[in-house]
């Protein structure tokens, strides 16, 4: 990726006009070289608003339609932009694919292992590539630590951990059931919901497809406490305030990799607590933990003289020493869009794989396996934490040792 | 437990004279009212050490011997303290209960399920209690969160975690692997060795064995690489140097328990980082992680204004407002033996349970439960993750809310 370097012009369709569409819509509108032709969502208010977006941050008059099929019959639009309801990213993909777009998503879960096995048999077979819309891979604090993982001061990685912790209650508590993505998941469901903001960093570090891959997974959930509490005290006239919440409090979810690596996910949103992706690399040589910002690094970090113990320090300047020469980039052309300026990034990952007809960073493997591990773990809880085999969506591929070369994202040199 | 009350004198017999063994004997030594009067190795020199120890500190001549069961045929002595290799603490406490003493023992794992039931049965058969030395149940920070948790500060606890977390490498690849207990558990085992520091007060905190317990086990193994690549690096003379080892360098163990709380251990000794039991404690009310030192109670901390979020505090004034009462009366004491005094209060709620023949806080069901962990991890590590049920060691007698009042451990007014 080259900050500022302005490609051909990509004529894109927005399909998902909720907070997260018009937040992700108004960063791609800030690129010269994306066209937002047509907007969708299933309400028509969102429609109108999405349409007013457009005009005011690039000034043309999008077509809007509340079926995101008319964006598929539109032979001008190369590329489309998922941002619905967690449940509809996978149908719509494969939909977009099957019409000739070439489509992207922002994050969520899969209801079902074959939705996921569908969504690559339909990429192979149209030879169209999806990317996955992982923001967090391209964090300042993710890609750096990357950078130093591949530069081996963490030695062997034999053991990663990260999460969701996100004390959600009053977001997952409010509003209309129907509109709210979100909450009908924790209503309903027992699962790891939102794996990838955690486990997408994790897969590059750990080569996850490409050498490396997820081979078991088991799930388990605590009790459902903290929303139906919440609920009761703060919500005490919501339709809400006497449902029966599934999703477990605290769901902890354990993968074992090809590569004799393990990864603890663990998805927390209703009780709580402060924000963090509990980010933890572990290593002969190294150890960082997200949670506190510590580090450890062997021959670097001091020891204790007294007897044989090590200490944290802190991992700011090691955050600046090995910056990712990306992020270097970036802060000379200045951030922009939304969390922190990763928003940005990964937008423009997906355009630029697009203008150059190459595969994106995040691939339709990746995709389809992180987003899997909902399914994976749903299934895990359901039997009482039974072990279950992930799928090799890449059909062996992995062994080939694929590379992300091609994008530059992580070419550190 | 009282500090400073002089009891009826009890006289003891120490079997297992390391350096964990010379340690905490030394801390009885300083207790007026008990009296060493047999010591106990395998090997003689460490015989004439312990021997030593005693008239140093006590001023008596401790009989010495190579074979334990002196110890349990000499009629003068009631109490036993097994400071022995791990395999063999369960052994030796059952041959002391049906030698009519009252044992007590150091923290380890079992070998197997079929131990921790020998022990159940030779405690309920004989009469006799039995407790397991976990000190960590008597640390400042520990009773100071049980405090907190029983006064409702965390609301509903939904989820707990812990670690023996303790780069180890050093110690593990020294010496004489003959004597060294630690060592040949990780060259040929694979489970979580080592629980019961972190399990002991999660079990307190969740109340198991006493209204609630444990019900299923899973538990997973990264690879070993950490001791290996050390050894090699700094111990290349070293016979170890090629050896193979066992113990995963991360193993990861998920309990669900019969209240539906979940909880997550850690056994992490063979890779880089700084010391951490790691204590997580999570409520519908309130969140508190060791590691950093964050707490969040809800009512009491900040929330950030601008949106709905939350941001952590530090611990100390907390600890400081709800420091457990026994250790408010230990600092007015004043503090003695190792591990910053927890080993004190350990093995002075062991020593005052004997002289009143009562139950101790941490009694036979506890011990049973707690070390049958590790043989659980290993069966279920064996089986690729499978769960394992861990049985109920008490027979039902958790259901009865069988509590600890009786030793005054937790009776917090």
């Amino acid at each position: 990726m080259s900050m500022g370097d302005k490609g051909r012009t990509v004529h894109i369709g927005v399909i998902g006009l909720g907070g997260r569409g018009c937040g992700q819509m108004t960063t791609l509108l800030q690129m010269p070289d994306v066209s937002v032709d047509m907007v969708c969502d299933v309400y028509q208010d969102r429609v109108e608003k999405g349409i007013g977006l457009v005009k005011k941050h690039a000034g043309n008059d999008a077509v809007g339609t509340t079926d995101y099929r008319d964006i598929l019959k539109n032979p001008e639009i190369e590329a489309v932009c998922v941002f619905t309801s967690w449940e509809t990213h996978i149908p719509i993909v494969i939909e977009a694919l099957r019409a000739g777009k070439r489509p992207c998503m922002e994050v969520g879960g899969a209801t079902s292992v074959r939705e996921c096995w569908d969504m690559v048999r339909a990429s192979e077979e149209t030879g169209i590539p999806v990317m996955l819309l992982e923001n967090c891979c391209y964090n300042l604090e993710e890609l750096t630590l990357l950078r130093m993982v591949r530069e081996g001061l963490f030695g062997t990685i034999v053991h990663c951990q990260g999460a969701y912790a996100h004390d959600l209650r009053d977001e997952v508590g409010e509003g209309d059931i129907n509109r709210h993505y979100r909450q009908r998941h924790f209503l309903n469901r027992n699962a790891e919901l939102y794996p990838t903001h955690e486990l997408g960093p994790i897969a590059k570090v750990l080569n996850l497809n490409r050498g490396n891959r997820m081979v078991s997974l088991s799930s388990f959930a605590s009790k459902a406490c903290g929303l139906h509490e919440w609920l009761q005290e703060h919500r005490p006239d919501s339709p809400l305030a006497n449902a029966e919440v599934k999703e477990g409090d605290i769901v902890t979810t354990v993968i074992t990799c090809a590569g004799g690596e393990t990864i603890v996910l663990q998805h927390d949103c209703t009780l709580p607590r402060a924000y963090s992706r509990r980010g933890e690399i572990r290593g002969t040589k190294g150890a960082w933990q997200e949670d506190g910002r510590f580090i450890f690094i062997e021959g670097r970090s001091p020891v204790n003289p007294d007897y044989w113990t090590h200490e944290w320090e802190s991992d700011k300047k090691y955050i600046e020493e090995y910056e990712h020469p990306l992020w270097k980039e970036y802060k000379e052309f200045g951030l922009r869009g939304g969390h922190g300026g990763m928003d940005y990034l990964v937008l423009r990952a997906f355009i630029e794989s697009v203008q150059k007809g190459e595969q994106p960073p995040i691939d339709v493997y990746d995709a389809a396996s992180w987003m899997a591990v909902t399914a994976l773990s749903e299934e895990s809880i359901a039997n009482g934490g039974a072990p279950v085999a992930v799928p090799d969506f890449t059909s062996g591929r992995w062994l080939q040792e694929r590379t992300d070369k091609a994008t530059g994202m992580y070419a550190l040199d």
